[in-house]
């Protein structure tokens, strides 16, 4: 294949951890944020937990000049917290919301508030077409009894197949973001041999950063050593993830994290470490693949799809996993309010009683009565909500399952055809290319 | 261009009025549905309303034989209500959620409990790929004063958001459902300008229905001619929507909707009429278009995004007056909550007082105590709810008038290229193929 000319695009990547008044440093830190955006330059930014519309707004002033073109995803109660800063304009812009994100009463942890959604941002990049996407995944509070597994590999789930459906016709796709997943987890793998995006940290030719690429580390001052157990030094859950298509090759040429302290500055950026990764995207004019690679190609493509039914497969077993509990905690929500409701009946009958049988002159305990009516009502009302919340919790896991177990018929319909002769499917985006990544299972 | 081969597609929609106990003749009418479509046999049948899981079950087990594929979509409280069948494998399915969809306290209208989406099923008709999309809209219950227009205009933007992101890839495009707009509406312009979708009423050869192609009729005995007026005979608010790309020119040869009453049966289908259409696919090899048929498609397609600016400013417009219905909801939210607090404040002291100063041997009016007391908590429980809804419900109108604003942006930058050039992001795909629907103003 001929290459035409090349152009490098430097993606930046940074949770912010920005609750106002309540994180630490939050005013000096965007600041400090604000001014190395400004210095540095790099062609995009993608932020993370900017829950405050007035620090994005402040940025985007700040930014200006180095980055004239922005957006902010909206969604949730609080937000998306979700931006992207762009020297390349931003031609259009879709924000997906995954459909289960925690649990409202779950205030402490927050993340329902938050609204947590993928925002995608199209930009042209000289001739080529990038699709870029920015995402925070559900976090994860306690890793050996980690009750919000199912949501997150559902997430993961919608995650790949939003990227899949709306990168179709992009040359370039560059996805960046903590996805709270270290690199082998099951939805981390899920999203990468289902897209084939890349991972930029195992990609690169150069790496300037903390050991193994991590991103949340012991020596970070913001953060609980106590909370990393058993990973002392830390660990690796910011990603910026990449491929190409038929028409441009990407290569990742340089990857740099931040290394907790920053110069001249008594703290760091962030709780999360930043992430900043030197892409060079190849224009190319494709050319005809002989029957060898073609061969090759197919063989390397049946691996995959074999990989995936594996992954999806996996993932179904833990959405089913996350699909009992949420029928569990429905059904004792549902009795819970039923027993509500006796007591309630219970309390009317003994209080008509003596009103029946003796004529109110009998000492009637007044403050009681009302003390155990108004409990009543207050067990209704919240058995009530949790019931409609956990029948919309069930709906999208079994909507999740059902698509999973399609997913998986689809593949092994494609592995049948695989020995015997190219499957239709792949008619759609030819295999050629950059081998993994070219290949496109979504059909 | 060589026409290769052509196929012919009978795609079918319903809104099938499915709520069990609550429409009448429910069991029946599902029976009827379902010997009706196997009986046709249409390749695609795209069903609406389908509230209950185990209605949809019945009719897979039903069209085993003549549609061995199917999918509902799940999502909401109650579900979606959409399904597909397909004579055709169903490769990949994908659905959105709408941000927005009414209140959940209007529940008499019901909408918010169902969760309103929008399914995609990716199918292989031929040799060629087909992105089959369903959706319902929030229901319009009284034209003049319509508070659900805005909700209504953001599904609209949302949806083509997602048909445009989604179906880059596809040959052919097919969108059935009940979009509860009419012909003119500003959602339904919004759509089909956007997207380029065409109208298969407006465009089939030939037709057999009812007059004007009306989906709600007022000869239906379900329905009450109230809700029509001023429609005396009914109007069009169910469509087929198609488009093909540069692979497939699709037209549409027949189409057909049922007219009220079912042959040996004493009541129609549904309280909507059905809609056949018959599309013929031709697959073409794209061949080199001409200078002058450039030019024309350039001056069509210039004439077509100054017709966008347009109608996304009017629906900028119609967002911005939900925005302040909202503003003003949420205000009014607070507000009372506010006033419940203080009342409670109130309470306390004035009870404080009778027990500091004079003990508690004096008459207390304990019963229209703990009532007071009960109905600030309530008040104050309800408030908190209503402020959260409502802030959700602006972060969507403020998320859907940003992307407007910069979808105007990005059009204006559009029309001032066209008369000096061809616009750089036309090359993704080039405007040949079938002149408006080809048009994709998306990059």
């Amino acid at each position: 294949m001929a290459n035409t000319n090349s152009v490098s695009v430097q993606v930046f990547s940074l949770n912010c951890w920005g609750i106002r008044y309540l994180s630490k440093h939050c005013p000096q830190r965007y600041a400090m944020i604000g001014d190395m955006l400004c210095k540095e330059e790099h062609d995009i930014v993608l932020l993370q937990e900017v829950w405050s519309e007035k620090d994005y707004l402040s940025l985007k002033k700040k930014l200006a000049c180095s980055h004239p073109h922005s957006h902010y995803f909206k969604s949730g109660v609080i937000g998306s917290g979700l931006a992207i800063f762009s020297k390349h304009r931003i031609h259009d812009t879709f924000v997906y919301r995954y459909s289960l994100n925690g649990y409202p009463y779950m205030a402490h942890h927050g993340d329902w508030f938050g609204g947590k959604a993928v925002g995608l941002a199209v930009l042209n990049i000289g001739s080529l077409t990038a699709n870029v996407y920015v995402t925070h995944l559900h976090a994860e509070y306690c890793r050996d009894k980690d009750s919000y597994l199912p949501h997150r590999v559902v997430q993961a789930w919608e995650l790949q197949q939003f990227i899949r459906h709306t990168s179709t016709a992009a040359d370039v796709v560059i996805l960046g973001g903590d996805l709270n997943m270290h690199p082998q987890d099951l939805g981390n793998r899920l999203l990468r041999t289902y897209t084939g995006l890349r991972d930029s940290y195992l990609e690169t030719a150069k790496f300037d950063g903390c050991e193994d690429g991590i991103t949340l580390i012991a020596d970070n001052p913001f953060i609980s050593k106590k909370e990393l157990v058993p990973f002392d030094k830390g660990i690796r859950i910011d990603y910026i993830l990449f491929k190409g298509s038929s028409k441009a090759d990407v290569y990742c040429d340089f990857m740099s994290t931040t290394k907790g302290s920053v110069p001249d500055h008594p703290f760091p950026y962030s709780d999360h470490e930043a992430l900043t990764a030197e892409l060079r995207l190849e224009t190319q004019t494709p050319t005809g693949t002989g029957s060898d690679s073609q061969a090759k190609n197919r063989d390397s493509a049946a691996e995959k799809v074999a990989e995936l039914v594996d992954i999806v497969t996996e993932a179904r077993t833990e959405v089913k996993v996350g699909l009992h509990c949420a029928e569990r905690m429905r059904y004792t929500a549902s009795r819970t309010g039923v027993m509500g409701l006796a007591l309630l009946f219970l309390e009317l009958a003994i209080a008509a009683v003596p009103w029946l049988a003796l004529g109110a002159e009998q000492p009637f305990p007044r403050t009681s009565f009302y003390m155990l009516a108004a409990l009543c009502f207050a067990i209704l009302l919240t058995t009530s909500l949790l019931y409609i919340f956990y029948t919309m919790e069930l709906k999208s896991l079994q909507g999740a399952e059902d698509q999973m177990r399609l997913a998986v018929g689809s593949l092994q319909e494609m592995l049948r055809g695989f020995p015997l002769a190219q499957p239709h499917s792949t008619q759609r985006r030819a295999p050629e290319g950059q081998g993994p990544s070219a290949f496109d299972p979504e059909e």
